[in-house]
C-alpha cells in the first residue's frame, strides 16, 4: 500500500510500504477513507519530536472502514465506519481507568504516527480498537468526523473543560488557528457572555468572528486593558492559550481576574515566565494537558444532533494520493489560507 | 493605649497611640487578649510591602474580647471572646458572596495591619465585625485560637483544598516553617498515604515528622528521584509550596505525577520559570491564592472537638508589653528556634 | 399607601395601610415600580401556608426605586433602580456564608410576603438591602427584571444546576408552567442534546416548544417508553420536576438512566413513593431545594447581554391599582391563559 | 472440582462440578485461595433474586491465584495472587469508560454468582480479567484482601463518597452490620467531627464503637432529637443508610440538616415514603448506587500502607470444604455472632 513516510528531518515521501497486519488480539485493520494533517506532523518533519524515527508512517486523525479485527475485539466489526481517535487507550491501566487516556501507561496515549505507524496511509493497524475507535452514525460525514479525531476534543477538554467555562463567563481565546477556533466553538456550549479572540492575523480574526467570537482583538492593541475595561477592571474569567509560545501564555496570566483560570492547550517548546510575584495572591488556576478524547462520544452525539457545526474548518480537499501536495498547502497557511486540509480515498 | 507602630523600613516602636473608636456601623472595638506575629510583618518591616504606610499599627492575628459594637452589628456582643480573622469581609461584594473573602472588593480582604490599623495593640477596631470575627467556644484556649487566625486556614484552603488532597494520595510539602507544618497537619485530615516534607533545616524536618510527615527529605538529596522511586516512577499526587522562592516552586512542578496538582501557598517576590516544554503534556494543575478564611468555622469546630492538635506551634510566650522582644525572637528563628510566638495581655 | 393585604384564607383586599419605615440599619425603603404574583401567593390565599398571618402584605417578586436606606447600607443608594430578590440574606450566618441564602438562619430566607410584609404594595421595606437587592443595568427593563426575582433563579439553581445539566444531555422537564418553561430556557445554557417537556395541556406544550423544548409529550402517552426509545433504552440524563405532586415526581424517578439525576423544583404538599426496590441499584441522585438566588447576578448579566430571552413569560399587564383583577386573571390560567402577570406603578 | 451450587430457593450443595475453562480471550482461570459469603448470597438462597438460576455456583468475593489466562489478557499472569472484584467490567462500554463499572453494558457489572458462575468453588473463570482483578501486594494477607472484594468499596463509594463526607462533618451511619461498620471505618478517612452509629443490637453498637463511631444510639431512643441536640438543632451533614428497609431510609431523611446528604447503601425490597412535603424546601441530596469498585486500587494502597485496619470483620474461619457449615454460621448471626466468615483453601 501507499503511505506518508517520515525519513528524518525535512524528508517525507508517499511511498510503497507493506500492508499492516493484526499483531495483537485487540488490533483492528482499518481502510482509511479520510485523513487530515495536524500541526504536530509539521513539528515532526522539522525534527522537533525525536521519538519519531525514520521510516515511521505519520498521521493520527482519520476516518475509515474496519477490514479485520483481532480475536478479542468486541465492539467494532468488519464493515463498521469508525472514527480513529488520536489517542489510543489500553483501557486497563490506572490512567485509562480514570478516563485519562492521554496518559495511558499500558502502551497507548498518543502513539499513532508517533511511536507506532499512523493513519496517513491506505490502511492502518489500530491498536486497542475497542477503546480507541468510535462507530460513526450515518448522518455524520467523513469530513465532519475528521474534526473529532483531535481538534474538537482537544479544545473542549484541555481548553473549555479545564478552564471551567460557565454560563455568563468572559472567555478569552488567545490564538485563532484550528485549535483556537474549535475552542471558541466549544466554549459556546456553556453560554459564556462573551468570547474574545486574540490573534495578530486579520484573516484569523475574521474566522474567529465567524466561528462565534463576540469580539476579536489584535495582540498589539492593549489586550489586557481592553479586557479590564470590559470586566469592571477585574479581567476575564477564563483564558485559553492556543498558540504555544511564552508570550501568549504570559498574556493569558495577565488578562484573567482574581479567581480566574488559564487553560493551556498550546504545545510549548520553551519555558515561560510565571509572574508569581503578582499571581500568588490572585487565586488563579493554571492547567495543562494532552487530550484524553474522553469527550469524543459526547461531541459525536452533539455533532450528530446538529448542535455543533464544524463546517468551515476544512479549507482544502485532496485525493489521498495527493498527500505531498496537501502537506505543501497545509505547511504554508499564510500563503494558502489553509486551516485544515482533508484527504479522501477514492 | 500601646501598640506596635511601623515607622518605615527597619523601624518599629511599642508606642502610645490614641484608642480606636467605632467609625462605621459594622465596626467592633476589641480588647486584645492574645496576638501573634506573622512572617509578613517581618516583610513589612523590611519595606517589602509598600502599601503599609509609616504610622500604621501592625498585626493581623489575634484573639480578644469585644468591648463595643457599631449599630448594625448583630452576631457579636460586648463581652464575647472572639477570633479576629486575618481577612476582613464586607460580606456584600461579588467575591464575598462566593466566600472568596480574600479578594473582597468592598473594603475588606487583608486590611488589618496593612491598609488599616492592626491588632498588635491593646485594643483594635475590627471592621465588618459580623463577617470577620468568630465567637470562640469555651474549650478553645486563646493560644490555640491564635493558630486559626491565619496559618491554619491558609495552609488548609490554599494548600490542602486547592491541592485537592484525597485519601491515599502522596503529598509533598516543600518548606517546613509554620505554614508548611500546618499544611502537613491539615493534609492529614484527608488521609493521604504519605506526607513527605522537604526542608534544608534538620530541626524543621524533625518538627515536620512530629507534626505528622511520614518521611522528610533534604532538598539537596535528589528529591525528584526519591519521590519517583516511591511512586512507581510517576511522581507525587500533590505538591504544596510553602516557601515562596522560584527554586522551591520549580521543584514542586518537577516532582508531581501526570494529572498532579501544585498548590502554591508561598508569598513570592520574584517570577519563577514554568517549564511548559515539559508540563504542557502532563495534565498538571497549578493554583495560587490568598486565604479566604472561609474554612475557619470548620477548623474551629475540629479544634474544639480535639480532632486537630495545634499544640507545638507556639515556641515562645510573652506579655503584650514585651512586643519588641517578641519581634526580636521571632525575627531570628535560626538562633531562637522560634516557630510562632504568642503575646498575652495580663 | 395601598397594598394587597391577606385577611385569612380566601380573603384579600387592596387596602390602605401605613407607609413602611426603616426599622434596622440594614433596611431600605423601596418604591415599587413593577411587581408580579407567584403561584405561592395563591397557595397562601388558600390557607396552605399557615405561617402567613392575617394582615400580612403579600408578594416577593418586584422591581423598584430605592427611596431611603438605613445607616449601614453601602451598596444601594436612594434613586437606584433595584431588583428585590425573593430571598433575603442576612449575609452573616453559616448558610449565607456558603451562598445558601434560602436557608438563612439570621432572619432572612423567604420572608417577604411570608413572615414580613411583602412587595405587592406602593412601597416596601426590604431588610438586609445590601445582600438582598441587585442594582439593575439600564438596558434591562422592569418587566424583564421581574422574571429574575424568583422564577429564573429558581429553575436555574434548583432545576438545572442541581440536575447538573451538561452538554449533550437529554433533559426532561415535567410540567410546563412558568417554572418549567424557565427550566427549559436555562437548561439550554448548557447545550443539552434534547430538552423534552411533559405537560397534559396542549397550550403549555406549545409554550414549551416556543421556549426551546425539542420535543413535547403528553403524560398519558407512555412517556417512560418514549424516552427510553430515544436513549438506547437507558433513560434521560436529567429529569426536572416542576409540578409538585407525587405522580410527576415518581414519573421523574422512572424516566432517568442509571447514573441520572432528578432535580425536584415543585412545591409538594404530600409525600411521594420512592421506589427504592428499583432505584437502590441504579446510581440515581435526587435533589430538592429552595432557591438561594446566588445565581441572580450571573442571570442578570446574561439577560443584559441578551443571552437569555425572557420575553413571552408575561401574558397580562396591569396598573398597580388593578391588583385584585390581576389576581383574578392569574388565579384562573385555564380560562385566561395567564402565565405571569405584571403590574406597573404609573 | 467442588463448588457451592444453588439448586433453587432454600437449596444448596457443596457439589462436584466440571472445572471452569477459558471461554473468551479476556478470561482468567483462578484457583480460589480465600472466599467469603455475602448477605446477598442469603437473599439468593431465599429466592429473592430471580435472575439466579438453579445450577449456578454462588459467590462474588474472593482472593486467588491465576492459573491460566486468555489470549488478550495482559495485566495478570499465571502465578499472580489477585483480588477478584465483585464487579466485572468490560472496560469498553459507555459506563465503564466513566468508571461506572457497576452499570456495565458490555456483559459485566455484578455477574459473578449471579448471571455467571461465581467464586465459592475451588476454581473460577473470571471474565474481563484485566479490568476485574487486582494484583495483590505481598504485605496484604488473603483475609484482609477479602474485605476489599465488596464491603469496603461498597461502603466507601456508595456511602462515603456519594455522601460527600468532609472534614468536620457530623455523619450518621444507620445500621452497624458489615457494610455499616465499613462505612464508619471509611468515613473516618475524611475526618468527620463525629460519626454516630444507630443500631438496635447492643453487640453491633459495641462493634461500631470499636470500629470508630464516636457515639452509638438505639433507634428507639429519639435519634432525630438526639442528633438535633448535637448540631444546634440543624441535623447531621450526612446520613448513610446501611440496612435496606423503609423505616431506616425514612429515618435518614429526617435526621439530616438543610443542605445535607442521604447516601443509600442498603439493598431494598420495598418502596419507601419520601416526605417531599417537608423535604422540598430543605436542599437535600439523596443518592443510591451499586458499587463500581473504582476505588479498589486506592483502598488497596491504603490497606497496604496500614492506613485502613480491616481487622475485626472476620469473626469465623473455615476450610473451603466446610462451605455448608460456614453458610449455617453466617446465616444465623444473632446466634453465632458472625459478622464476616472466611474460608481458606488448604
Amino acid at each position: 500500500m501507499k503511505a506518508l513516510v517520515f525519513h528524518g528531518p525535512g524528508k517525507r515521501s508517499w511511498a510503497d510500504v507493506p500492508d499492516p497486519a493484526i499483531q495483537d488480539p485487540g488490533d483492528a485493520i482499518v481502510r482509511i477513507d479520510a485523513v487530515t494533517i495536524c500541526g504536530t506532523d509539521l513539528h515532526i518533519l522539522k525534527g522537533d519530536v525525536p521519538a519519531v524515527e525514520p521510516g515511521r508512517i505519520l498521521g493520527h486523525e482519520a476516518v475509515g472502514t474496519v477490514r479485520q479485527t483481532g480475536a478479542s475485539v468486541t465492539t467494532v466489526r468488519p464493515g463498521d465506519r469508525v472514527l480513529i481517535s488520536c489517542i489510543s487507550a489500553c483501557g486497563r491501566c490506572r490512567f485509562c481507568r480514570q478516563a485519562q487516556y492521554g496518559q495511558c501507561l499500558g502502551g497507548g496515549g498518543w502513539i499513532l504516527g508517533h511511536r507506532a505507524d499512523g493513519v496517513q496511509a491506505e490502511y492502518a493497524r489500530v491498536p486497542f480498537a475497542d477503546t480507541s475507535t468510535h462507530v460513526l452514525p450515518e448522518q455524520v460525514t467523513d469530513e465532519t468526523a475528521l474534526m473529532l479525531a483531535d481538534i474538537l476534543p482537544t479544545s473542549y477538554e484541555v481548553g473549555v473543560l479545564n478552564g471551567e467555562v460557565t454560563p455568563g463567563d468572559v472567555v478569552v481565546v488567545v490564538g485563532a488557528g484550528p485549535i483556537g477556533l474549535a475552542a471558541i466553538l466549544t466554549a459556546r456550549l456553556f453560554s459564556p457572555s462573551r468570547v474574545i479572540a486574540v490573534d495578530p492575523a486579520p484573516q484569523r480574526r475574521e474566522m474567529a468572528a465567524h466561528h462565534g467570537a463576540h469580539l476579536t482583538l489584535e495582540p498589539a492593541c492593549g489586550v489586557v486593558d481592553r479586557i479590564a475595561g470590559l470586566t469592571d477592571g477585574l479581567g476575564a474569567d477564563v483564558a485559553i492559550e492556543a498558540v504555544g509560545i511564552p508570550d501568549t501564555f504570559e498574556l493569558c496570566t495577565r488578562l484573567i481576574r482574581p479567581g480566574g483560570r488559564v487553560a493551556n492547550v498550546g504545545v510549548h517548546g520553551r519555558p515561560a515566565t510565571l509572574h508569581l510575584e503578582d499571581l500568588w495572591i490572585r487565586n488563579v488556576k493554571i492547567t495543562t494537558g494532552l487530550v484524553d478524547t474522553s469527550s469524543t462520544p459526547t461531541l459525536l452525539r452533539m455533532v450528530a444532533a446538529e448542535q455543533l457545526d464544524v463546517g468551515g474548518f476544512v479549507t482544502h480537499r485532496f485525493g489521498l494520493p495527493e498527500m505531498q501536495e496537501a502537506y505543501d498547502v497545509f505547511g504554508r497557511p499564510e500563503e494558502s489560507g489553509a486551516l485544515k486540509v482533508a484527504l479522501f480515498a477514492s
